[in-house]
C-alpha cells in the first residue's frame, strides 16, 4: 500500500508552527508497512488543495490529510475531498450532538459555524474527536482511501492511533521493523567506508547511514509476513554490524551517549562528579537528562573563574599561573579535585575555549583539554573543534561522554588491557585510543 | 516573488526527524515578502526529486531544498538539480579545500567521497558553511534561482542567514523589514487579550504573536519602499506596544532571557554565581551560552546529592532533614549559600522535583522553588510545572532568568520600590509580583 500525507494551513507555510503531525504519521506509516513517497503542504486555498489532492490520488491509495476541520470558512478539506470524490456532504448526527455538548460542557456558547464541522462525505465514517470538536473522516472510493484528520496534535494523534490504525492494520499486507544503531567516535564518510559492502548489497533489511551533530545513526529496516521474521532478519543484520563496529556502536533506538554512561555506572555501582569550565554545565545537563541520573551524579562544578577552580576543585595557583587555565595539567587538576572532593569513583574535568572571543594562536577557539580520573585512570584528551560555542560545548560533551563509555566498557571487558594502557601516569589520547606519553 | 520549499530526506518521509528547516524557511520567506504556496517532501529518490523539482520550477521563480548534500551516494540533490538546470558539475576548489581542512582540523582522514561535496553546477555560487564540510548553492537560470542547503538545522539556519537572506532580500521590490519582540511571564491567549486592538488593526505593519517554549514573540513586519520607512513604521508599532506591555517585554530579535541578564548584569558591573538541583546545570548551561559570560558567571555548582548541599553550599543538614530537599528554605539556603562561597552579588538556588520518579503527594512532580538572594534580595518563588523531565528543567530556568532579569531591572529603574517589595525577609512570589510572606 502507499500513502500520502497532505498538512493543510496557511500558519504553517507561514512558518508560525512546526509540522510535527506530518513526522507522526510518517512514522506510523513506516510501521504499518504502508510507503510513503511525497509529502505535500498547502494554505488554507481551496484550488491548491483541490490540486494537490487530485494529484495525490493519481499515485497513491491512500491519502492522509491534517488540518482544515475548523468551524471557519477558511476549513474546506472535507469540502474539497467530498468533491474530488465526487460525495454530497451530509450532517452526522452524533458529531452534531457531540458538538453541541461540547460547546455546553465548556460553557461556550455554539456558534452557526460549529454545525458545519459535523459535516461528512456520504459513505464515509466519522472519527469521534475527545479532544476537541472537528470529527475525523475516514472514506473510501473504489479501491481508494481518504483519511482526513483535525490539525491540532493534540486531536491527530489520539485519534489516528484509536481508530485509523487499526483499520489500516487490517489493509496492509506484511509488517515492517526497524531498529537503528547509534555510533559515536566515526565520521559518517568513515563510516560508510567500513561498512560498504553491506550498504552496497542490502535490500531486505536496507540499511542506512544518518549523520547527527557528534554521532551517526544506521537504520536497519526488514520487511516480512509477520512481527516476529521482521525483527529476526533485523537482528541478523545487527549481529554482522556489531562484529565489524564493535564499541563504536554506543546503544540503540533511544539511547544517548548520557543514558549508556548512566546505565553503565549503575551497574558497576560507581558514581561520577564533573568539573566543566568551556562546556558551562552542559555536561551535568545532559546528565541529569537521564532519568534516574541521581542515583550516579554526585554533583558537577563550572567553575568559570580561576578562583573557583582553586576553591572547589583545589587546583593549584602556580600551575594555573604557569600553565595557564587552558592546559592538560588544568584539566587533569580539575578531573582530580573533583572526584577528590566528591568521593567519587570518577572524576571528569573540561577546560577549553568556547570562543568567539579569547582565543589566541597557540590557544585558538576549539582549543579544548579533558581529562578523566578514577580507579587507576587518569587520562587527558586534547582536541581541536570547529564551529560556533553551542558546537563546541555540544562536540566537547560527547567526546567527554564516549570517553568514559569506553573507559568503562574496557575496564569491564577487560581489566589487564586497561591497567596496561592506563598505567602510564598522565598520559594523552588523541584519535581514538592512540596512546602517547607527555611529561607534564 | 513566489517560493517553493523542497524537503529531501528519506529520514523525514520515515518520521525520524521533525522539519524544523520548512518552518525557519517559510518564517524567512514571510519576512521576506516572498509568497510560498507549496511545500514538497520527497526521499533520497533521484526520480522523485527531479519530479519535485521540474513541477515546484513550472509554478514559481524560487526553489529552495534541503538536504541530500552529503557526502554518499544518497545524497544527490545537486546532482538532480544539475541535471534539470541542464548544467554541468564542476568542482569549487575553495570548498574542496575547506573541507580538507575541516577533516585536518578533526583529526579525521577525509574519504573520497567527500570531495564530491565540493561539486557545484556551473556557473553557481557556492556558500560557505562554518559548521559542516557541504557548502551550499545558489544558482541561477533564466529569471529562476534554485538555492541548495544542507540538511542539519545547525548548518541550513546560519547559511540561509549569511548569505540567501541578503540575496533575496535584493530581489523583491520594496523591502520589507521585520522586527520581532520576545515576551516572558505571559500566555499566547492572555497576550492575545492583552492587544486584541492592535492585532486586529494592523495592515502594515503586520502584528502575529508566535508561542514558544516559556516565551511568546511578536512579529512586527512593515512593507515600505525604504529600509527607512519600513524601520520607522515598525519603531512607531513597538513604541506603542511597549507602552502597554512594559517588562514583559524581555528584548528583541535575537535576544534571549540568558544574554539579557548577563548585559544587565555587565551594565551594573556585578557577577553572578548559581546552584542547581532539579535543573541540573542547565542555568549554567544557558548562561554560558553568551559569548562574554565569563566577565559576570564566576561559578555554578550541580548538589545532586545532599551531602553536595551540604558541603559546597553550607545547607545546614538539620534543614534538609526538617523540610526535605524540595523545599522553599533548602532554595533559599542554596542561593545565599552559593553568593557567600563564590563571593558574588547575586546568587540563584534552584530545587525541585523534576520527575518521572520521585514525585508524592505533598511534593509531586514539577513541584520547584527556587530562590534568589542579592544585595537587600532574598526571594524564593514556587512553581507547579507539568510536563517532562526536559520541560520542567527548561521552564524552571526560564522563569528564573525572567526573575532575575524583573529584579536588575526594577532596582535600577526604581530601587525603592524594590527595597520596599524585597525587605521583608523570606518572601514568596508567585504568579507575576503579587507578594506573601511566609514564616520559614
Amino acid at each position: 500500500m502507499r500513502a500520502e500525507i497532505i498538512s493543510v494551513g496557511t500558519e504553517l507555510l507561514l512558518g508560525e508552527i512546526v509540522d510535527t503531525n506530518a513526522a507522526f504519521l510518517s512514522q506510523e506509516l513506516a510501521a504499518l508497512g504502508i510507503e510513503l513517497y511525497h509529502r505535500t503542504t498547502v494554505g488554507d486555498n481551496e484550488q491548491r488543495l483541490r490540486q494537490a489532492l487530485v494529484e495525490a490520488l493519481s499515485r497513491v491509495d491512500l491519502v492522509i490529510t491534517s488540518g482544515g476541520l475548523g468551524p471557519t470558512a477558511d476549513d474546506l478539506t472535507k469540502e474539497v475531498v467530498a468533491a474530488v470524490l465526487d460525495l454530497p456532504l451530509v450532517l452526522h448526527r452524533p458529531s452534531l450532538q457531540w458538538i453541541e455538548e461540547y460547546f455546553a460542557r465548556m460553557g461556550r456558547k455554539m456558534t452557526a459555524s460549529n454545525r458545519k464541522q459535523a459535516l461528512i462525505p456520504e459513505g464515509g465514517v466519522a472519527l469521534p474527536n475527545p479532544n476537541g470538536t472537528a470529527p475525523g473522516v475516514f472514506v473510501r472510493k473504489g479501491e481508494q482511501i481518504v483519511v482526513c484528520l483535525p490539525g491540532p496534535p493534540g486531536e491527530l494523534m489520539p485519534m489516528f492511533r484509536s481508530y485509523v490504525r487499526p483499520e489500516l492494520q487490517k489493509e496492509s499486507r506484511g509488517v515492517i521493523r526497524s531498529r537503528v544503531l547509534r555510533l559515536c567516535g566515526v565520521g559518517e564518510s568513515e563510516l560508510v567506508e567500513r561498512i560498504g559492502d553491506f550498504l552496497a548489497g542490502q535490500t531486505n533489511p536496507t540499511l542506512a547511514p544518518l549523520a547527527s551533530e557528534g554521532e551517526v545513526r544506521l537504520r536497519i529496516t526488514a520487511r516480512a509476513q509477520t512481527d516476529a521474521e521482521a525483527e529476526a532478519l533485523n537482528g541478523e543484520l545487527e549481529a554482522k554490524l556489531r562484529a565489524r563496529l564493535g564499541l563504536l556502536i554506543y546503544g540503540t533506538d533511544e539511547d544517548t551517549l548520557e543514558s549508556v554512561v548512566v546505565k553503565l555506572l549503575k551497574r558497576r555501582g560507581e558514581t561520577l562528579a564533573v568539573a566543566e569550565s568551556c562546556t558551562g554545565g552542559l555536561l551535568a545537563d545532559r546528565i541529569t537528562d537521564v532519568p534516574g541520573a541521581s542515583t550516579v551524579f554526585d554533583r558537577g562544578v563550572v567553575t568559570y573563574s580561576n578562583r573557583a577552580k582553586m576553591e572547589l576543585l583545589q587546583v593549584p595557583a602556580d600551575v594555573i599561573e604557569a600553565k595557564g587555565a587552558v592546559s592538560p595539567e588544568v584539566a587533569r587538576f580539575m578531573a582530580e579535585g573533583v572526584r577528590r572532593v566528591a568521593g567519587t569513583d570518577w572524576g571528569i574535568g573540561i577546560t577549553g575555549i568556547a570562543g568567539p572571543g579569547g582565543g589566541s594562536r597557540e590557544k585558538p577557539v576549539g582549543l579544548v583539554y579533558f581529562a578523566l580520573a578514577g580507579p587507576g585512570v587518569s587520562l587527558v584528551r586534547e582536541e581541536h573543534w570547529s564551529g560556533d560555542r553551542r558546537k563546541i560545548k555540544r562536540r566537547t560533551t560527547q567526546a567527554v561522554l564516549d570517553l568514559l563509555r569506553r573507559t568503562l566498557l574496557t575496564d569491564q571487558e577487560c581489566p589487564a588491557r586497561r591497567r596496561l594502557a592506563f598505567s602510564l601516569p598522565p598520559v594523552f589520547l588523541a584519535g581514538g585510543f592512540f596512546i602517547w606519553e607527555k611529561k607534564l
